[in-house]
């Protein structure tokens, strides 16, 4: 029987737990309390953090020290973080506080992006334009993302050809990095495999970062089938927290240290220490006072 | 990009969660609500349940009514009801009871057979052929299993060839399927695809079922690596109920309806009813007064 397919030697995890995984939790964090929550994941080996997202207050409170958060964060050589930016304000805001990576998408569901955003997908993509040039006039790396790529309500309801119409204009426009949001948790591994057949030689050299939601069990598994499909960079939430505000029942991230377990089982390296990433998940497991949807950190 | 791996049309689920499922639970659960259970199984499409095993109640006292359990199954055409028996006396009350179709198995793992069952390995494969003898004297169907097949406290510490060895035990002696348990919820989906690429060609045609646990949340990556792999027969039980009572944190079998969803969005028939499953499963979290493992009945 032959190797379905090479696996990479090493992957790349980016950590989006304290904007994602805390965005939605009622209890309120405080900047001194996510700065050492930053410091924790910088010690368990992550280079990445996306650390905050620069929205009006009142939709998120959680993010409501965006800037404040930002002077607090630890510089540390090799470690980069960004911040996620819903529009033109968003960007000057990030800028402004020091951040020299941002993080903007597009959502590929109309009904999404209009409850979500509460705009046509077709505006979005006219203020997403605007947003890049807006970053790049700054001297900041554009991550452009995806959101609702495998669907919103239903895998069907958003097609194949949306995103890959999306990528195609993100890819017009120069982004440094694209991220396919599975926003609902309805990817399947099938479904996972088919885009990235699509989009995969469309990105070339542009590298292809996966967001996935564990909201019916089946995130490692797409991540298993991603990687078979040349993906090599993950978003993760400690603990597995996250989940959109704004879509019911999509609940956390895959977790950090359960995806860095199943990849250093396969013989993958992320450089992440398990025992320090599930040091973290307990600690926010007691300080959210519930358990946290992750597997690992009740074990290890 | 080429399609990584045909997947198959259809996929047999065989349930487990009124033995594996229900073994560990502290919650005695009555002899009439478990045969109304395997009636809601059966009404929702499962047609292979593991209904019980024959174990001394002392040891499993959940199991201690498995006698009077086997005469309340409703017999339906096209249901099979299977038992778990660990030695000979096990095989005959079995076969007494009624059943038609015997589980037996033995550990890959030294150490766990003897905190298990309490016998080396090598006694227990001559355990084992006498089982086979004694079911095929019965006329019964025979299901041999491999437990620990990918390791007992620690991926490497089963080798495969051990593995290997027991298969072709087994095979000799013609048992009528080949059961490759993950009793400790170790495996990862490299390894699975490794192992399986040896024993699918020492199969041949009988079949292969993969018992996986979720215990560090690979379940499902592993199910799609199997897919990959061969096999079409995968163990569940509802919620996500079980663990072995003998192996520390072997949580959770793979929830049968979460197994059953990815599998019909991947386009692979089950003939499995998710709304009639995921009640099955909410009442179980009502009667066990705890939130159950699986993700899906949650939201269905």
């Amino acid at each position: 029987m032959t190797q379905i397919s090479p696996y990479p030697h090493q992957v790349e995890i980016i950590e989006v737990g304290p904007r994602d995984g805390l965005q939605r939790e009622a209890t309120l964090i405080s900047t001194d309390d996510k700065a050492a929550l930053i410091a924790g994941l910088v010690a368990a080996g992550l280079r990445r953090i996306q650390v905050t997202s620069f929205v009006h207050p009142r939709l998120v409170p959680q993010m409501a020290d965006a800037e404040e958060l930002c002077r607090r964060l630890p510089q540390l050589p090799g470690v980069a973080y960004s911040g996620l930016a819903l529009n033109l304000k968003g960007v000057e805001r990030a800028e402004q506080a020091g951040l020299r990576h941002i993080d903007i998408s597009v959502s590929a569901s109309e009904a999404h992006s209009q409850r979500n955003a509460n705009r046509f997908v077709a505006d979005a993509l006219t203020g997403f334009q605007e947003m890049v040039q807006q970053a790049r006039a700054y001297g900041m790396s554009v991550r452009g993302g995806i959101q609702c790529a495998f669907g919103y309500q239903r895998p069907d309801d958003v097609s194949p050809e949306t995103v890959l119409d999306i990528v195609r204009h993100h890819l017009d426009l120069g982004v440094d990095e694209l991220a396919l949001a599975d926003s609902s948790g309805l990817a399947n591994p099938r479904q996972v495999q088919a885009l990235l057949a699509e989009i995969m030689p469309l990105a070339g050299d542009v590298p292809v970062i996966l967001h996935l939601h564990d909201t019916r069990g089946m995130g490692l598994a797409n991540v298993l089938a991603a990687l078979q499909g040349g993906v090599r960079h993950f978003d993760t939430a400690f603990g597995g927290l996250g989940g959109c505000p704004f879509i019911d029942d999509a609940t956390g991230n895959i977790a950090t240290e359960d995806t860095a377990y199943m990849l250093h089982e396969m013989g993958i390296e992320t450089g992440l220490d398990l025992a320090k990433l599930t040091a973290v998940s307990r600690e926010y497991e007691e300080r959210l006072g519930k358990k946290l949807p992750g597997k690992l950190y009740t074990l290890l």
